[in-house]
């Protein structure tokens, strides 16, 4: 048994769309919600063919506007083998537009797992606030994703084994922003220029811990859902999926006790010819895909929109309505078989699909299999997360809305990243760098300049700092808001609350900067 | 000519004996001063037969006793290649005598750049305090150095090329110390102990980074004579060597005008067969020794004597006497010539070189060679010195005691290491990893905790923080003191100044572990 949990795990971190497919309809659906959230990006893919549409659905705002360079980067800044002075072309986007001269400050996105321009084009907030305080944009992408490859800039070749894979580590991406911003406000001449670091989810960490590691290159971090504390005795395991579940139980206690009974109808009409027939005749699925794929399509649906769970309509992965885990509910609270022929249970699921996979309208069909990564942040994410960024998110309990229970079993999850990586992988490690442990008393001794936003909504932020520990290291926190909302593009329709949230990450900017020029007797 | 002046850095690099012996009579002695001071530590090898002593003529204090114990640590912890996951035998010495248990401090000593021995042996005032504090004694041995050999445990497997020296960097042996302390602290059951990390000369170097990047792990560091500032655009490049100058003028203007003169007197006499016959009869060269190396010999005397000018007699890398640049000094300023038929000028010398090499009486010859290195450091520094620690001690002025003048020239400096190791040297790197720039304004909002004592004697004090940052980072900075005198272990001889300067390092530490205590609710 043990043998055949850690082999779908393995799948699941690997090929989340092969994983749908092993299930063999008929034995029990494996419990295999781990693979799937491993990131703390939303872990969708294109499910839909979506007319039209580019990547994740999502418009990019015209004021997005950026050259694209490239800075020269070492390979391992920690080590002195002639292998290590190795360099990579590290791709930055750069806007001076708004910059007021040599002190005015440079916002910093530290790129998180994916290619640079998701995080560009939904950043909103960097955008929206630069003018204001006069502040060059610079997002610098993560070592290993989109175009910064190592090892000659091909994507084959940076992952052709574990070999080449394994400067892609937290620190080195670290050393690559330290390294970068250096060489930057050398270019600029303006080594007084307050360099302010965004990060949103992973991004957010990377921020937070370059706050940490760096703090005389940056002077401020402004960290959205970056669960710092989602690591192995740091994170309950049950309470990633436990905020999912409350987020569904808060909006309809009969959708979720619908949601919780679904996926067992799933896999009993899975395990039989009769079921399988009605699943095809109910969910019209692209070509390649199959029905066995539902239940997995059903569960990202609901962790994703869980996750994303936005005031307004949103393209950030895929396109969006406003309050997207209201709308699933909504579906399956209406009776959406009323005046059609189908199975009750398939047509509320098929409704709830719809809402996540096909809010345009223009999807054909529903695709499980999922061979497309259109930021490419699968492969790398899937190596991090299995050898340093062993996420503590694994756990489902029995009332979960996710089903069946998946009781939380660290020897196995090493066990199974150890069989994904062919390497021990080191759940302790972040921890040694980075701390966690007690983080309220260090970080009050040790540390400024941290806005740590956690919208309660995101499972995310079950790993969150929730508590301000000093002054200057302030937690935004926000029951309503989902992940990274705050660091989004502002629309009309926003609410109170979030105008609220975005004003006060001004003011404290404005703080850190004011004090920071006084600090540093520049007169502005 | 550049490249006759990159080979002789180049060869003091690597041996410095070896350097001296390459000069060739009938040419100017080459100006290499750089090679030999790379070491925050004393560069000073045994030069004299000493009858029966040990190695540096140490005698080690009885209460200096300990267990031997290893640590099975990684090889690179910010890499994730197969390669990375190998592991070797860190040594430590630990002593739990006046351990109170479990809430009870641990105080580490970050060994720096020789056996791990030579620091426990040294730091008295560790020793002497712990059982103020009931605090744990642990001295980490520096990967590299020693015993903690990585590739198997043999020194020469472990130096046999630049892949496998590469592992040598500040980063990783900072990441040894974390990685160590958590695991002791897991195998003593003690998560809250509090630790506090001391360091002498490249040992505070590290103790202060420590707390920088590790201050969930250490809470305070007593980081003494840390020259974290002698990295290039932080220093003076003639600051090092300026002071030397002035602790020889402060002691006797004869004195130090004399020493200037005395190195044009000894390569005018090496220049000539009738010189070299007058040297040979007036020093007692050892066997394969040679004349040729009083220059040296006498430089590395007046530059030791400088930076380990202690109050009391010491016996630290050689048996020394109370104040030895008074006692230099004292030799240069009386007339050893009268009633001996010697060269009044090299008479001096040889008595100056006595206080340095043969204060004890028991060396039967002067010994310019050396291949002997008791405490393992040469090899290790040198390719520290070349790779990332590349500190700016190089120039000598027109009026500097050591001569000729030695214009400092960075590109020649960056030219040498690179023939020396065959890699380019990474000056910048320090400082991008640690700080330096506008320390005082980044430390007061990011870090607290840190004793910063550098005695004014000591030109390594050069590149030390000199100036208190806030009510918790300090500077301690005494006139009369000399390299990590601080640390050393007290006498009835020590003046009142140095036992001010314990007692106040004593009171910061109480103070510290009380704020620390009454943050995480332990009642002592």
């Amino acid at each position: 048994m043990e043998k055949v949990i850690a082999a779908a795990i393995l799948l699941l971190l690997y090929c989340q769309a092969a994983a749908a497919r092993t299930w063999s309809g008929g034995t029990r659906r494996p419990p295999m919600p781990a693979r799937r959230y491993t990131s703390p990006l939303p872990q969708h893919r294109q499910h839909v063919v979506t007319a039209g549409a580019g990547a994740g659905g999502m418009s990019v705002p015209a004021m997005v506007q950026y050259e694209t360079r490239h800075y020269t980067q070492r390979l391992d800044h920690f080590n002195s083998a002639p292998s290590s002075y190795a360099t990579f072309q590290q791709r930055y986007l750069i806007n001076s537009t708004f910059w007021r001269g040599k002190t005015s400050p440079i916002f910093l996105y530290a790129g998180n797992e994916g290619s640079i321009d998701l995080f560009s084009n939904n950043t909103g907030y960097m955008w929206e606030t630069a003018p204001r305080f006069g502040a060059m944009l610079v997002f610098v992408e993560h070592r290993y994703y989109g175009e910064s490859m190592p090892f000659g800039g091909s994507k084959a070749a940076a992952y052709a084994d574990a070999g080449t894979k394994g400067y892609l580590t937290v620190a080195q991406a670290l050393a690559d922003y330290a390294s970068f911003v250096q060489s930057l406000k050398g270019n600029l001449s303006a080594p007084e220029a307050p360099v302010l670091v965004f990060g949103g989810s992973y991004g957010g960490m990377l921020a937070v811990w370059m706050r940490l590691k760096y703090p005389h290159i940056v002077m401020g971090a402004v960290a959205s859902s970056a669960p710092i504390l989602s690591f192995y005795g740091l994170a309950d395991p049950y309470a990633f999926y436990d905020r999912v579940t409350d987020d569904f139980k808060s909006e309809s206690k009969h959708c979720y006790e619908f949601l919780r009974k679904s996926w067992a109808v799933l896999d009993s009409l899975i395990a039989t010819k009769e079921g399988t027939a009605l699943l095809k005749s109910t969910f019209n699925m692209c070509n390649g895909s199959s029905v066995e794929d539902i239940p997995t399509l059903l569960e990202s649906a609901v962790v994703n929109a869980a996750m994303t769970d936005y005031p307004t309509e949103s393209g950030f992965l895929t396109s969006l309505p406003a309050y997207p885990v209201r709308e699933i509910c909504r579906a399956i609270d209406a009776d959406p078989s009323s005046g059609d022929k189908s199975h009750p249970v398939l047509a509320r699921v098929r409704a709830a699909m719809g809402v996540y996979y096909n809010h345009t309208g223009g999807a054909a069909c529903f695709r499980g299999e999922e061979d497309d990564d259109p930021y490419g942040m699968y492969d790398g994410w899937n190596w991090q997360a299995c050898t340093e960024m062993v996420l503590m998110t694994y756990g489902l309990r029995n009332d979960s809305v996710l089903q069946p229970p998946w009781p939380f079993n660290f020897t196995d999850v090493v066990a199974s990243c150890r069989n994904a990586t062919g390497l021990p992988p080191r759940p302790y490690w972040i921890e040694t760098e980075f701390g966690g442990y007690d983080i309220g008393n260090v970080l009050k001794r040790s540390a400024s300049n941290i806005i740590f936003f956690n919208g309660l909504r995101d499972p995310w932020s079950t790993g969150g700092v929730l508590k301000s520990i000093s002054d200057s290291i302030i937690a935004l926190v926000e029951p309503k808001g989902a992940h990274h909302v705050d660091l989004r593009f502002s629309s009309k329709d926003d609410p109170d609350w979030l105008k609220q949230v975005r004003a006060k990450e001004t003011r404290i900017i404005a703080r850190w900067l004011k004090q920071y020029y006084s600090d540093e007797a520049i007169s502005t």
